[in-house]
């Protein structure tokens, strides 16, 4: 069951039953526009605050996945969701109506990967036999958290990234689907003493390395055994980080390696400088694009690993350094 | 395993095999003063801010735990942590060193619960031989993150609580101790449309009524099965109103109830107003006075019921409602 030092291989895998991704205008309007299940035109989402539209895109996102699987919120054992905000209301708001009993859960960006980690190993534990993993981030309310007034227009370096507006929710449980989630290696904090919280991806780069070469070594595996090696947002700066820091501990991933923040948006046309960035990118981007793939067969195995930079604007304007995390999840076809 | 509609009954349970508090001053010159394992003569606990005294807290509590134990940060699988600021920065900057694979969580003050839940659940999955639950709070840096600067010396309503600087770490294993997990109940959001956050125990009265109440019929148990039925810090005001709710449907647990926020200070002469409050309130009162009754045999079996109140500073400014959570642990000698 336990694989190496940080993994688990699970002895009957659960199933990646259903998925929903709710998107933003910007992200409707990028590559996998078409893709998501809903994209709405007003970034409020029919709400009179950002936090209330994050909020609502969660609750949206949870129910559209439990429809596809035609399951009731009832019939969800426990829900494992977290956000960007403080205090993680955009989950607290967004799911209360759900009425199901609720692990809040903040690991940055690297959300979706410790939601969907600690769900499968809730259901191939036999606590319930579903569970939903869900989480969300928003332009708007993401802006108002960690930098300055929209109406300030400040410039934004290169290396930024952008928050996406989205919702990804994953139903996992014990019926049978096209994935399964086969193994999971839970992401050590890594912090190379970067503090620069305009260049995210270079903060998170050394934690998505140390996950990967982890989740390699632990499972025994090659990076060539993945069809993608998928990181959620180190985006353009992050992503050669990372090529760098694997190649110098004997790793290449360059051949199949993807980064949902390098998806999502078209770099160019959307002036999102140096990708997207925010819990909903790999979870939307995981909902839309991957695991459809991975449903029809096209891709066989996929290493998802969602990386989260650690900070706030008390530890930023403190002077500490961002250290990052990631978790990986095993996906594979069935 | 699952029992009844929310909650989890162990068939192999796992043991509380050591656990440490760490305090502040003015909780060691409360009631338990002399109980904690650790108490710092000055807030900062030698550090700079309000937050990195936090996160030395989490990192003594969890030494001390892993000590007594004679456990090393190696043989821990993974750590449940979180806290009450925002992004949980005292949990990530705090628990780094250690090298631990990471669930960082968010419960508000219901975080040691959620955190035990978590970590019952993974070993008695067989997913590692020792997790490490971990929680605190600091009332100089939740002061900073939710209300006034002290300076302006802002007057506390008498429903107020104190935020309680302390941290709590709890070593789970397979490993035989005194004291077993043998249940857990995952709490709903309830929310009763309360407004006021300085009055956290009304927000929060209305989960522990829910959770205990859950617990009580999923289990088939009755207030009377456990010694103490403990709630984290509903304070004197939210103790009132659990009482009034809990008789409201038919159960009367006056007579075995425990609040740790009304336990950890001394409401006269401490001028605390409603009690104690905060993640470390329950955290070190269970580690410090709760655990070592069990160990005793002087209460065989309890139930320990942390308390939470969702809420940011955002949510409040723009109107939201304060709802709680609260999770059930079942705490037993043996």
């Amino acid at each position: 069951m336990t694989k190496g030092l940080q993994s688990i291989e699970f002895e009957k895998s659960p199933y990646l039953v259903s998925s929903a991704s709710v998107a933003g205008k910007k992200e409707g309007e990028g590559p996998l526009g078409k893709m998501f299940d809903m994209v709405e035109k007003e970034d409020l989402f029919g709400e009179n605050t950002w936090e209330e539209a994050e909020s609502t895109m969660q609750k949206e996102a949870c129910l559209l996945a439990m429809g596809k699987a035609h399951v009731q919120a009832g019939d969800v054992r426990y829900l494992f969701g977290g956000d960007l905000l403080r205090q993680g209301v955009a989950t607290s708001m967004g799911v209360a109506e759900l009425g199901i009993p609720l692990f809040g859960l903040f690991g940055a960006c690297s959300t979706s990967g410790e939601a969907l980690a600690l769900a499968s190993m809730s259901v191939a534990a036999g606590y319930g036999d579903y569970m939903l993993a869900v989480t969300s981030s928003h332009f708007g309310s993401a802006e108002k958290e960690f930098r300055f007034p929209l109406g300030y227009a400040n410039q934004r370096p290169l290396s930024a990234q952008w928050t996406v507006t989205g919702s990804g929710a994953f139903l996992v449980g014990n019926r049978r689907s096209h994935v399964r989630i086969t193994g999971v290696t839970v992401g050590k904090i890594v912090d190379f003493g970067l503090k620069d919280s305009q260049n995210m991806g270079a903060c998170m780069a050394p934690a998505a390395c140390d996950t990967i070469i982890r989740n390699l070594v632990d499972l025994e595996r090659t990076a060539e055994d993945y069809d993608r090696i998928v990181t959620g947002d180190l985006g353009y700066v992050g992503q050669s980080i990372l090529f760098d820091l694997m190649r110098g501990k004997g790793y290449d991933i360059k051949k199949n390696h993807m980064d949902c923040g390098m998806t999502i948006f078209d770099q160019m046309s959307q002036d999102t400088h140096a990708g997207g960035s925010g819990c909903g990118c790999a979870a939307t981007t995981l909902s839309a694009y991957i695991l459809p793939k991975l449903i029809r067969g096209e891709w066989k195995r996929v290493l998802f690993v969602p990386t989260g930079a650690l900070m706030s604007t008390v530890s930023y304007n403190e002077g500490s350094s961002v250290p990052g995390i990631a978790h990986g999840i095993v996906l594979e076809h069935c």
